[in-house]
């Protein structure tokens, strides 16, 4: 079984896989991406023996189960990096933390065609990957051991993903991860200071100063970061006050595919099709709605390795202006 | 000018260097690292005039500066993140923070021989390139403007690097690096709870549990941290508690290269050379020595691309068991 292990020091969780775990003589050669065999990959049609059943999907009417005619269909990880099953166990080794793998890891296959990415399907099927991503929330959110359900997506080898068919990721999780707690922390004194939600006060500020709005829509806005800490990092939130994206409509939801489309199509453009990661921030599961955070989308494409020091001190050097490339993602025609 | 931009969220400082930024559309290509050709690197001996001039060298007897007959160089940053010049300016924009981008960004020039990398250089050449740092953090420390002094090596274009040369990047920051922040603060609250050092207390239990331990002397321990982040994340401490590296003694300095060296030799053969960050955390500057902070060594080799969704969500999943790759560095035969 995985476990969660807390960091002493910060308190971050992380967690070491133990299951089949890499063995050290492994690490030598990197991870590589294979080939793009269709007849292999587990995500076509066709192959749907080659994943765990399906946990939902939306198909053809009177297509059954674990079968072709699906267009968006969820399994469960088939190398979990959490198990759902068991209670959770918290225990201590001399000062150190430890809690055992509980969660869920699910896979969105987004579509059934290999090559359709998330930028260029129509804005319907978009619209069905965000309200899988919604049901599938909800859903676990009913599980009284979970804290948090992440969603995100790695497009590309070097974003991370380990197979080229377009899928997203969700998992539940017994803790919150680091930088939504930052953020959490961060917004709860800035509303206790101020009384206003940080995000929507960003949002105004925004909205009046134009220069790095790359979207405008009636309920959704696309930015750059003022505080932009990797090139084109992107971010995607409601304009409206709201900590939950469970609680999205489901109109909303469709307006809500047309501004992500839209966005991406800018990056692929600028960008060639960049490998890139896209997570969602929304408030921690089964807490009324919390008026001092707001959830979004955080777009990071992955354009040159990070200057590493990044990676041990938190502390970001951007190469690039966010005004200038928010202009530069404005201007290009769609 | 560079400038530095606080998230309004978390409150992490950002630099944007605004002097020579990246244009957007020079942003597809990916950064490259130059072939080694030996007759245009600006760390050769010979090459001086290439950088800016040196601020200060280990060099032979009666050789003159910027000549060769150095050993180990420092020079300013010929692309800087940040300037010396100019007295630090907050301002704000609206809801956003900014301080104009004061700071130094210098070059360690770790040895004249192209190919002799910290791992295979003489104990004694590795000794002189930790005092050197250490000279530099108090020389820069005299500076009231600075908060912080980072040390960091990113060895290998994956890990950053821009040349090959052997070197390592000295900033002094107006500013606290977040990753240094959350631990200050982390270890803050243990020495409240508890009136003791949380890395003394980490550094006992490890010496008495012996399974994450690598290498073990006199005054120094490295270990693989019980929460590893990374495959092969490796910290080195000193056993007495100190929460600055400005105070390192002469003596303990040769200690310390020598327990660095076997650390980089073991990652070197159990990973095949690999790139890796080296990064120096140590206690902000101009401050009275910390009872709740201890300065260390983090070491992150790039073996694999990391799974995306941490640079989103902070949130680590390390697919080996610490106590496996420590066993497994422990094993090498030096």
């Amino acid at each position: 079984m995985s476990e969660l292990r807390k960091d002493p020091i910060t308190g971050r969780w992380v967690i070491i896989t133990s299951d089949r775990p890499l063995r050290p003589a492994d690490l030598a050669a990197e991870r590589q991406q294979p080939p793009a065999d269709l007849s292999t990959c587990p995500f076509e049609p066709g192959n749907e023996r080659y994943t765990p059943p399906e946990i939902t999907a939306l198909r053809d009417f009177g297509t059954r189960a674990n079968e072709p005619g699906w267009w968006v269909r969820v399994v469960p990880n088939r190398s979990p990096a959490l198990k759902v099953e068991g209670q959770i166990d918290k225990r201590a080794e001399g000062m150190y933390d430890i809690m055992n793998g509980i969660g869920a890891h699910e896979i969105v296959i987004e579509t059934p065609n290999h090559a359709e990415e998330l930028a260029v399907m129509p804005e319907s099927h978009i619209r069905d990957v965000l309200w899988t991503w919604h049901d599938r929330i909800l859903d676990l959110a009913r599980d009284g051991r979970f804290r948090f359900v992440m969603v995100f997506k790695n497009k590309g080898a070097r974003a991370g993903a380990m197979l080229a068919h377009p899928h997203s990721q969700i998992m539940a999780l017994p803790v919150v991860p680091f930088h939504v707690q930052e953020e959490l922390a961060g917004a709860l004194e800035y509303y206790r200071y101020r009384d206003r939600c940080v995000f929507c006060d960003l949002i105004a500020q925004e909205l009046a100063d134009r220069r790095r709005i790359i979207e405008d829509s009636d309920h959704f806005v696309t930015v750059v970061p003022f505080a932009q800490r990797f090139p084109f990092e992107t971010w995607i939130l409601p304009k409206s006050h709201e900590s939950d994206y469970g609680r999205l409509s489901s109109t909303d939801a469709g307006e809500l595919s047309r501004v992500l489309k839209r966005t991406l199509q800018r990056l692929s453009q600028a960008l060639d099709d960049p490998p890139y990661n896209l997570v969602l921030h929304t408030a921690p599961v089964n807490l009324d709605p919390v008026p001092s955070y707001h959830w979004h989308f955080e777009i990071f494409p992955r354009i040159a390795h990070t200057g590493g020091f990044e990676r041990g001190t938190g502390f970001y050097i951007n190469p690039t202006i966010p005004e200038e490339t928010a202009q530069y993602l404005r201007d290009i025609k769609l």
